[in-house]
């Protein structure tokens, strides 16, 4: 008999994959995303286009229905509209199709009576014939490994974090963004409405799934309570699990498929199992993409006594205000440590404190460089953070910072101590070119590096709390 | 006898400036800056370039000393090292010069023996001799009106918003931020160390200052603690005041040049004092930025009942877990306008609740136009906000955007409620360029509009609040 995590590795990784109801006329249509996705992925097994107006999709021949394709179909990625997805469901087990990822929408989250009843239909048609449904309402799986996409754009290498998310919007923004910051996927499950497989069916899965370490959640309702309280105790006792359980509020839980009983206790429940079982618990997604560039790229830093380096006075102040808000420590700079510094930095201008300012040396990589290396040296600290603001510098200095983003680079690569970046993303057309060059450098090193002071200071708060929290444990 | 308004006064307002130390040899020599910017805003009257090498400069006669200057000198920037900073206050006294501005670093800040007494020597020259300083270590004065400034790209129009600030870091980057933004300024003061003019200086000025309505403080220290909570109070009766105080942790103060005595306390006595005069308080100069925007484009909603309109389940219920953790309410949509939204809206894809999710029908403008007018017809709520995540959203989805935010103006401009936009700045350079026309669209529009929906969040939860103190005084 198949075991639990091996029936749902299959869906994982499918032999060929059927895409019902893809648009065949419109090429913009967003019934085709699913289809390019795994076309630019280079998906190794047979796609098939079944579409009732036949003809031909990008060379390949469209099938009027699925019985009309020939060979075997493990996945169906279904965009039907809702009132036919049922019939989708019979078809799929007449042919043997193992699971169904259906995006479409309009089944129990428009909370509708036009709707009612659909989506039971879907649950009951899958536990009847055995073919499992991933959705509705929700954008399917991406499996780097066995190049399934769910967009366009996403990394293809493998990597060791999984995320099982509710929401579709939310895991096309961290996919792509924590993608591009340097952080690689196992597998990303955007599961939406849960007519059958749900979180804690993930969660199951991927506990035991030798290729993630990590596993990250966004949630918005949970389908049942003790089971996903014994997963997740068991998940934060073998990985790293980051948490997000969204609509916490009185209309943020209105907007939730399923309504949980205690609303106004919600938050602290949820902040009370997440210290129980040390689960690091972001606010946001944005949080949660810093949090998985903390976890991939920093080791841990074994304590929270840091050395800042700013960009200018204010800026060196205003970054030690969040970090020492959070409960991080700036020790003081030993007088040997300053000598050293003053050896060779010029007075007017830095500030050779702690917090740093090493703006008017900022000139010279070279000097940066070692002023780093002093101060990663130093026995007190556990890390170092610098921080670049290209919205705040004037054009004359934009060519410089390219150096010295290079130069913290260098100085990162024979550190010590872990070090962390900071480079906010200017907007205006000409700074963002600077901007994005200054991110490259450091992503092309792969650096733990932050839009923002504040975020970055929060996310290193929430993996050092939770680096505590394996020791304390 | 000139009242202490008028004395101030004259320094934002002088006839002429020369550039002491200016390099000639070195176009792009930071001490260039002033030159530069003061030559591109178009200062009427003479701008005199002072170096003892003499020559040309930009086709102007380089003058080698200050008595060389044919005309009256009203306001010095000056660039020279420190150590020449007092021989250069003693040649401006001879040369009847009003104030001067040293942008010299290398002072008190340093914390060094080195440097020691040098600042003190320029506060007795200032008393002395009568001629103001502003400084030393800072960026010194933007005024739109007498096309005086400190960097090239800011902003030519004046407004009503002035800003003091210690750090010239954080007033570099918050006038162009929100310059870009639609925010537009009277006077804006890096004061530095304050060895002569301080915070509390320009402070009084500011209060009689007919052209200001809103005073922006970023401060480090307070020179005199009793002078300052006088005109704290002051200003708070007959203006907005958005305070920072920076540097309020142990290492924060450390840096910071006034060591304050009380640091536990700290952050709870600045907390009671902005509560006690109604005066904003952001944590950081990006919130800052955020709450400027605010009180320039968003009219007082009168109260904490929003309608949130997001692109996609979960980006609607993220938005709402931020607005309802900040004491903002959404109050349940009633059958009648529900009736009415789902008259021409599609159920699926769509949730006609509050938060709205409109991905679906995002496609057509005039849906979404009519969704919001019916929104913000509606008498239970007091604004409505709308989200856009360029950094989300698939490719197929981009010029809709752009369709979707210019929809979103003309809701806007014929709302009888207060809107408010969130459009995340997406780094990706091909997503950047469409985010940066959406974002062209909301300034040319003059709204309200924000990078982050936590951001967005805190600045309308500050204004909302300083508004509700308003009605309790």
């Amino acid at each position: 008999m198949t075991s639990f995590y091996d029936s749902l590795d299959l869906i994982f990784h499918p032999r060929s994959v059927a895409f019902v109801g893809i648009s065949i006329s419109n090429p913009f249509h967003w019934t085709r995303t699913f289809w390019y996705s795994c076309r630019e992925f280079g998906f190794q097994g047979p796609l098939y286009p079944v579409n009732p107006s036949g003809g031909e999709l990008d060379g390949c021949h469209v099938y009027k229905s699925l019985d009309e394709v020939p060979g075997e179909v493990d996945f169906v990625i279904s965009t039907v509209s809702a009132g036919i997805a049922p019939e989708i469901v019979r078809n799929c087990a007449d042919k043997g199709v193992k699971a169904i990822h259906f995006c479409t929408a309009g089944f129990d989250e428009t909370g509708e009576t036009a709707t009612a009843g659909l989506q039971g239909e879907l649950s009951r048609l899958a536990h009847e014939t055995g073919v499992r449904i991933i959705g509705p309402n929700c954008m399917g799986i991406y499996c780097p490994a066995s190049r399934l996409s769910y967009d366009t754009g996403f990394e293809k290498e493998s990597g060791n974090v999984a995320f099982i998310s509710q929401s579709g919007a939310n895991s096309l923004y961290l996919v792509r963004e924590a993608g591009w910051r340097g952080v690689r996927f196992s597998k990303v499950i955007s599961y939406g409405n849960a007519c059958d497989l749900n979180e804690c069916d993930f969660l199951e899965y991927l506990i035991d799934d030798a290729e993630t370490s990590i596993i990250a959640l966004y949630m918005e309702g949970v389908s049942d309570g003790r089971r996903f309280l014994r997963l997740i105790e068991k998940a934060a006792r073998k990985k790293t699990v980051i948490l997000i359980k969204a609509g916490l509020g009185e209309a943020g839980a209105r907007a939730t498929i399923t309504h949980t009983a205690s609303l106004a206790g919600n938050d602290m429940i949820w902040e009370t199992l997440c210290r129980q079982f040390n689960l690091i618990r972001p606010k946001n997604v944005e949080e949660m993409v810093d949090v998985l560039v903390t976890l991939t790229f920093m080791p841990d830093p074994g304590g929270r006594n840091a050395v800042l380096i700013g960009m200018g006075g204010g800026t060196s102040v205003g970054l030690t205000d969040e970090f020492e808000r959070r409960g991080f420590r700036l020790p003081v700079l030993p007088q040997s440590i300053r000598q050293k510094l003053m050896g060779f930095s010029q007075l007017a201008g830095n500030m050779l404190h702690n917090p740093i300012d090493y703006s008017q040396d900022m000139i010279s990589s070279d000097k940066l460089i070692s002023a780093v290396d002093i101060l990663t040296d130093w026995d007190e600290i556990n890390f170092c953070v610098g921080f670049l603001r290209p919205s705040q510098m004037p054009p004359y200095v934009w060519l410089v910072m390219l150096k010295w983003s290079q130069a913290l680079v260098k100085a990162y690569l024979g550190s010590r101590k872990p070090l962390a970046f900071i480079c906010d993303n200017a907007i205006l057309p000409e700074r963002h070119t600077i901007t994005f060059s200054l991110w490259q450098e450091f992503i092309k090193a792969r650096v733990p590096v932050y839009y923002s002071y504040p975020g970055a200071a929060e996310a290193l708060r929430l993996v050092v709390r939770y680096n505590e929290g394996k020791q304390e444990a």
